[in-house]
């Protein structure tokens, strides 16, 4: 990183395995210090041909490379990357503001989700068929095996800007498919460096292209075209609907954004949780996809939980993300500051109390407590994606539990109770993709099933469960009749 | 069915468990007789606003009932129907010209498809997930659970009336959603017929709504409407790819179409698959999604092919469909008749020999065998959906892979061979949703995996694999620390 | 069952698929009355060789057969079995002295085990491996199929002599196998019985022997015989360990006995589980593997629990197995009449309260609950197999897990408590093959994978883990290198 | 390995994580050149019982060890195993005579086994269990979990003395159990040498004991302790009975003999096959489970493959193990050059003809063809492990199947044919625990299922399998009414 924070770097597209100078670079600027960083290609139509062209082809090497070679490229990127895991993490820091702790953390995570990866190449398998179960059947064998379906496009975003690009390249890599990805826009660096360590590690020239630039001109001629077989996108509702209905027979994986909710039942230790749901609503700035966005607390609890989840919050550090001791950073842009100033101040109009916070330094938007916002608040109903959080006061857990599912969001949601009942009827009537009892909805490890419902997204991700989605099912049956 | 053939037969629609008379009906005419059959209704936009209520509002009836509740009531309408077989045969040969014994076949197979749903319903279930695989997942018990997703709109085929409706209807309810089904124009009766069947049997009231009418209309409403989940349409590649960039975040099944094709390797012993092979090309007229429709035979064989093809192929009876001795009757519409002629014309024109048929007589294309054809020919490159079938000489099973590969479809492919190189190399290499070895791609029973890639379809129908796509996948954590 | 009960019946032994005279009779006198209900077979070596036989020369029709029939004979046994329902009720009551209401849940759960077997019999299925996940293993089709192993030796208890008939020759003749069946010496009429409807339905002969006698002499054949495969035993552990030690390599599932105990949390509602406690505890005498032996509670709601319970168990109707208001009629012989009076002395010596019951009325030992008996009474450390049911008071749910765990057995045990934390530290610390939370350990439906650790036995039961136990996992390699 | 090559080196016990001085020792010899190789503890009843104790204690530690640090302390036992590859493959050559190209490819699969029970510790699940599937089972969540069953006893053969400890230690240790290892009297070092691994990787003390010594003193105490749960033994049919028939209720895995054969069908390409049969014959100079000791060739073929056979076989090294260009080199014991050379006149004796070998030089059988030996000799119907394989003509391949299943064995089996009706034929017919298409029955790969039917031995191993065996199937149920 040294070079990188000494003068902006210009980096170069990755095709085929090699790195190409682009025909135009747009300037990276940090989100905290809002200097330059780097320069960016802006991948042209003609350059994303190449990377297209390059996947496809590559597709037949991919297809018939032996798992246990496909595995060794997965565990070797994931050996490196926890070699250069220090320089991995002041990437993510600088281009995503995110504080270096966190960075951290997330290289840990990209590590595993590359081994999980590694792992589950080998693991790709059918079944047999007993088809002598239905008259007419008799006298076969018949098995099925998952093939690749060839070239994955995969739209990235900045929020994990390392380990969400694994969760698409890694299972794509592990099934034999070949990749083009598209980073977000403000987080290029974390997608080449991990080109680089790829190329390092032997994979075949274009087996994976990292094409950086415009979100439309890319996304569109990735959507549409008929050589990309799936696409892999996480980013916001809007985006991902638009790219459903453009794709066609595409398979699409969306993950989409949330509103993600905890309930606290009225038994709840709370000196037990709060440091947990403090961490939940403002790692990262809140802008992690099941980020804690909205907190019920029973009615007996209710006073005694916004006191020391606010005395906690005001022990966090704000500051510069290189900066071992920041908890919150800047926002990923200015814009986002001024939607959410312009959101919290909607909630303030409709009588929402601003407990703490509210208002920003620079680009950091100071951790900002909010209680009793009305459910049709911004801040409430649509993804807040900042250091925000609603806590509001509920009679009972199925008050609490309707709430949550009051949502166009669906992604995970928590409960703390110490009631078994309780805890089975929320697993059961919670409306979302994973429910979590006595945790935070902010919860994932890198193997688990993940993924929404309603607005919060299409498909799972998960390595194994992702792997599913990028693999075609096929019959064989031989007739011994 | 007396009655039905007798007198003209004015059907109601099925919605919220009751016959409901519809504000306006359409004539359903016998396709080899077209004598008017029936009337049905054409529902209107208000009519199906009444189903997809019925339907949205038993969702929640159907989710909580017990799963050997709703297998009861699959095993109930499967003992029913093969109680009523003979009704229900004389339904789909009189409204879809499906030859008798061939509609036989048709109900025995409902009859299995729904026993496989009754079982399937007892075994939806998840698995529990070791968290503790990664590092800051100790101390925690988590599974998954397969939830239904609510309100599934069915889009059924003529083709296979009774079955298709099956494997849609069953697997939803099965899996404890509720269904709105728009069966074909031609094939209403089919449909209602099983929805009486469920009624019979106590399906609650909504969780089957059986809406006829016009196809854009229905279609419409269900594909964009927010309270159905899933869209399983079986049909033709433009309407599911119409569909597919209508539906936003609905997840969608589509069986599509193909132009199914078998290779005849060089030690293939003719006399043992020809009555097969003319069985795969015009059984219900070819009207079956892998029908028989290319045949690529090694050159050593290809003229001895032809004669004996031929010459089982003049045994078939022509005819009309309620008599048992007859193999094949009219086309589904005069539209079809003479859309095949034109591209039977387009092939001769384009240098293939018309062998045999070519021609109607009336509604019934006589069974037509082109050899040589062009593999531009409409007749080659799509869906014939008619008794037409190509024989083409190929010089080695390797080219013979090529040219089946060839195609915008990927259903299903056979190859007779003895030789165990050639056939695994012909599982890998032909890509399509199922390859049978030493069989004929229109192999299906009702548990199999079953679906194609490419414009084929997306998604698996198969009971089992559809209930996996009628089900969303949530994860339970609770965590123990 | 009307002949049955007028005159002695003269019962044949069922080998190779007919009704065969024995050399040798002994007569079978009901529990109850002690009146002779039947003469049955006592089979001598000779007859015990013919069933072997029989069983080795069908086990080659039986491993060829398809699924689908197979599913088809166990589908009909189910249902002859469901039209005679009141007769074989009828059997099981008089042979058994189990109350009929109890005889009557025996034959609806023996339809449910048949009709699960005739289920699972269609899914028997492997997977295929991916041998390209080692170096060395690259270029290979692989894939495991599960093969019958045979000849199925089951000897079977009294305690469910149709319903645990069913669990061994469900499972064995839905995957493949041929079975001669030793039903215990004082239920022959009811594996009899199901032999009849196993021939009307159709199973060729031989697939099902059925021979009755002496235990040691039968049992040592079949356990020491080339022929038999397997050995699937219910009953005693002496027994028990008699077999595995004389089986060599034979596979053996041993369902032994246990000394299942609950715990009573302090939180626990007592009204709503009183009634299903006595039950537990007394259901057909207390003769049932899971039977509720050992309950501890909370020292909060002890001596609560012992008036309620007390109180419950006195409005149990002590008489005549025939008699549908019957809760509780005669033990299975006199001898464990002495064997539990003497029991319930030696507990009292040791300074236990016996709080009601305790003594027998004929052949009726009374329902007896003991208070605060010590743990190494045999009433506490030995299995009752009567109705006898102890109550200890405990300090702290931790206290009473390790009670629970102090016994050479560990089938299934059950916890009463609100406490999430609880619950599920007792689902991982209990020691047993199932922990039921909320619910008394007598808990048991047929699909369920069932069995225990330690003493309690060794393989499960339930249809589906049972068919994995009797079969032979093979793995298939298609070289194409 | 220097200083071992240079002066006997005194070895101890490993015990509780330490290395413990032994009461008494024997002398280890070079099987080759019968010098000493080192001085090997003969542990005494009550240094196994101090063994037994530490796994008793230390079983607790590795149940509650969450899976990704089981899963650390494999991995990182394979990466050291791969660093000391040269240490490991001399030990192995020098204790067992293995040429050392050999030996080097083992400690290659031993780095794989242990890295698959790296992987496999993470994988280890259970599934829910849909109770509502029955009547009475309605309203419960019910998962499956798989426990460690505690403390594994591992008796391991010679052969392949690291990675048959890696296919028991390897799962135990993945799956959460502890062990008790008794290696091979002749192969100690190499058990050793990976408890030096184990304990650099930082296992828990207690978890991993190995005693060397007296395998009857040791074999018995370990089966018959309770304390043991399961005994995992490769090694003899005699051995394994006697171990089966002591073991009580305790787990038992037997991976026993094998007199493996390969067809030779009337179509194949000898010159492809040639090198590769060689190899499986006299790979280790036969002492493989899996070794190719019979040949069945279609008479077509015969006279040319005993040719050619016998050409290649001229080609091979005999010589000192240490020597890489060594092949074959001595047995592990003289008995058992005396054994085979008794078997090998037998079957002169008997008509047989011994076409090349047949004699030893000092501790080497040379490698030795025999043609038409009678099916009664030793040679053929016992396991002769050792460098003889005999070729024998039929008229078809159902003659041969014939002659392969004709064998108390049934380990793996392979067939070379192109016919895909005769590979499908033969992949049914073969009674074996794995058949090989168109490969040699010597082929495994460490993650495939592999065990025996007959006499070969009970259960299977291949990691993911020998865990299944390694832990208790636990049900867990939520009742919510």
């Amino acid at each position: 990183m040294n070079q990188r924070r000494g003068l902006p770097l210009k980096r170069k597209l990755y095709i085929n395995g090699e790195w190409v100078e682009a025909s135009q670079y747009v300037s990276l600027r940090s989100p905290y210090s809002e200097e330059v960083i780097a320069e960016i290609p802006a991948a042209t139509a003609a350059e994303v041909e190449k990377g297209l062209e390059a996947a496809f082809h590559a597709r037949k090497a991919m297809a018939v490379m032996p798992s246990h070679q496909r595995a060794s490229i997965l565990e070797k990127v994931a050996l490196l990357l926890e070699e250069r895991a220090k320089e991995a993490a002041e990437i993510i820091a600088t281009e995503a503001a995110k504080p270096i702790t966190a960075a951290y953390a997330e290289v840990a995570r990209t590590v595993q989700t590359y081994k999980f990866a590694a792992e589950e190449a080998k693991r790709i398998h059918g079944e047999t068929i007993p088809l002598d179960a239905a008259p007419g059947g008799e006298g076969r064998i018949a098995y099925t095996v998952r093939e690749p379906i060839g070239v994955i496009g995969a739209i990235t975003p900045f929020n994990f800007p390392m380990n969400l690009v694994a969760h698409k390249v890694g299972p794509a890599i592990a099934s034999g498919n070949s990749v083009i990805l598209k980073p977000a826009g403000q987080t290029p660096l974390s997608a080449l460096f991990i080109a680089e360590l790829f190329q390092e590690a032997g994979l075949p020239a274009g087996a994976l292209n990292v094409v950086t630039g415009s979100g439309s001109l890319i996304g569109d001629k990735l959507v549409t075209d008929d050589r990309v077989k799936k696409i892999s996108f996480t980013g916001s509702p809007a985006v991902g609907i638009g790219i459903r209905n453009k794709a066609g027979l595409k398979r699409v994986t969306l993950e989409l954004g949330s509103n993600a909710a905890v309930i606290i039942d009225k038994d709840t230790d709370l000196d037990k949780i709060i440091s947990r749901c403090v961490a939940g609503a403002f790692g990262f700035q809140g802008q992690v996809c099941i980020s804690l966005q909205r907190i019920y607390v029973h009615e007996q609890q209710f006073d005694a939980f916004v006191d020391k989840f606010v005395l906690a919050t005001k022990e966090l550090t704000i500051g510069d993300p290189l900066d071992p001791k920041t908890d919150v950073s800047a926002l990923i842009t200015p814009k986002d500051v001024s939607r959410t100033i312009e959101w919290i101040e909607e909630a303030r109009e409709q009588g929402a109390k601003i407990v703490m916070g509210g208002y920003a330094e620079g680009n950091i938007l100071l951790p900002t407590v909010i209680v009793e916002a009305d459910p049709t608040a911004r801040v409430s109903c649509q993804e807040v994606f900042a250091p925000i959080v609603l806590i509001n006061k509920v009679k009972t857990v199925k008050e609490a539990i309707e709430l949550v599912n009051d949502s166009s969001y669906g992604l995970q949601a928590g409960i703390y109770t110490d009631n078994i009942h309780t805890a089975l009827a929320a697993a059961e009537q919670l409306h979302v993709g994973g429910v979590l009892i006595n945790d935070i909805p902010t919860f994932r490890v890198d193997h688990m099933p993940y993924g929404g419902v309603k607005e919060s997204g299409v498909g799972r991700e998960g390595i194994k469960y992702a792997i599913e989605e990028m693999t075609e099912l096929k019959l064989v049956v031989f007739n011994k009749n």
